[in-house]
This record gives structure tokens, sequence and C-alpha cells, in this order.
């Protein structure tokens, strides 16, 4: 983890911070980052985020968290492939996650996105996480 | 599995005919599961295997299990890797099976090794299946 794995990081401050009721979390910024993000927020798992300029050369996420009647919408979100052990499926291959109440989080040829999107555009990837 | 997995097709009928105390079994034959049998004999979880022309363009593989005081030397043999879910290592971030009873055999650019043999060359790659 740490900074070896960059998404594996961001996606640890979120599990903490929805495990601490936090409303926001941050995270150093980085275009996979953020795009992983914009699944989670189309996805409905987050409230939204934000690039902020700390000072010039460094961005941060500024990551809103939701919860439902109080409780963290995210109730798991792991990691698959990471940086040492690559994990890549073909779409027809894909697990689904917690009986199809989860989504996995693709990086495919055609982008970041959602196992659903992937599935309606027919392409694999590199599994990048799962939640639910 | 079937057909659209060779080599995970050999590990099942290994598995089987291990449960079922047979003494050989059979399997057609390709390169990669020639390999993959190469690493178990050499880690000493096969007697040995041996490639049998049935007829002209159609070999077998017929592997010679083994047995320790009557009882199946390899416990478990699953696929990691399949087509369909690639799964790759770098050497450092390959998991110990069994607490270091078991191997792992991986395909990587210096041939099918057990984990052992590509920590020397510190060579990673993809992880075909682990034994123990």
């Amino acid at each position: 983890m740490s900074m070896t794995d960059p998404v594996g990081d961001m996606l640890t401050r979120i599990r903490n911070g929805q495990r601490a009721n936090k409303s926001t979390v941050k995270s150093p910024a980085s275009s996979l980052r953020a795009n992983v993000l914009e699944v989670l927020k189309r996805e409905g798992y987050i409230r939204g985020y934000e690039r902020v300029d700390v000072r010039p050369g460094v961005a941060e996420l500024s990551i809103e968290l939701k919860y439902h009647e109080g409780q963290p919408v995210i109730r798991e979100i792991s990691r698959v492939s990471t940086p040492g052990r690559r994990v890549y499926s073909k779409i027809a291959d894909l697990r689904r996650v917690a009986n199809g109440l989860g989504i996995t989080i693709l990086s495919t040829p055609r982008g970041v996105m959602s196992d659903t999107e992937a599935r309606a555009q027919n392409v694999g990837g590199e599994v990048l996480c799962e939640v639910f």
C-alpha cells in the first residue's frame, strides 16, 4: 500500500473515513484516482469530489462521503489489482460483487468505468476495485 | 473450465485422480501443460509424466500420480490465473502458499518455474497455480 499503490491508498482513506463517520477525506490528486471517484459518484457511492490546488504543482482531491440513515453508504471497498499483482478480466468472466448488489470498477481501453458500463460496451480490463 | 482453459482442465484431472487414488491420469498434450508437469515433477508432487502419441497429430500426457503412506501427495492444486481472468505478480509481491509449505507455479519470461526458482532468478510472471 502507501505510495507504492496510490489508488489503494485512496481507497483506504475512504474506508477509514466512512468508519469514522467523516464527511470528507482528502487524497493526493491524480487522474486515475479522479477517474475512480467519478465512477463512485456516478454509481451513488460518494456525494462528490473536488480537485483543490494546495500550492503550485500540488493538488489534492477532497472526497465527500455519503451516509444513509446514519450508515456509511460504502460497506466494503476493496482493492483487487495492485501494482505488484495485476488482475485483468474479460468482461464475460468478471465476478459479480455481493450477488450483484455491488459494483466492480475497471480500467478499460475506453476509460475507467463500472462493470455495468463495461458490460454494455463489452470491454474488459484491469480490475481496480470492488465496492458494495 | 473444459477446453477454454487447458491448464485448468489438466489440474482438475490431477485433483480428481488423486482423490480417486488413481496411479495415472491422462490429459491432452501441449507444451505449456508439459512445462507445468515438469515443475510438479521437479518439486516432488508427481512421480513423472510421459508424452504419448495416440495417433498422428494427437498426443496425450500420461501423468503418474504420487502417494505417501497411502495419502495423495498433492493435497490442493488450484488455478489462479485463467484465460478469462489473468493474474500477474511481481516476485516481491507473490503470496506464500500454505505458509511456505506449498509452491506457486509461474509462467515467467525465463520459462515456467516454481516460486522458489523465480525468487532465485528475481522474475515475476503469470501466476498459473498454487500447490500444496
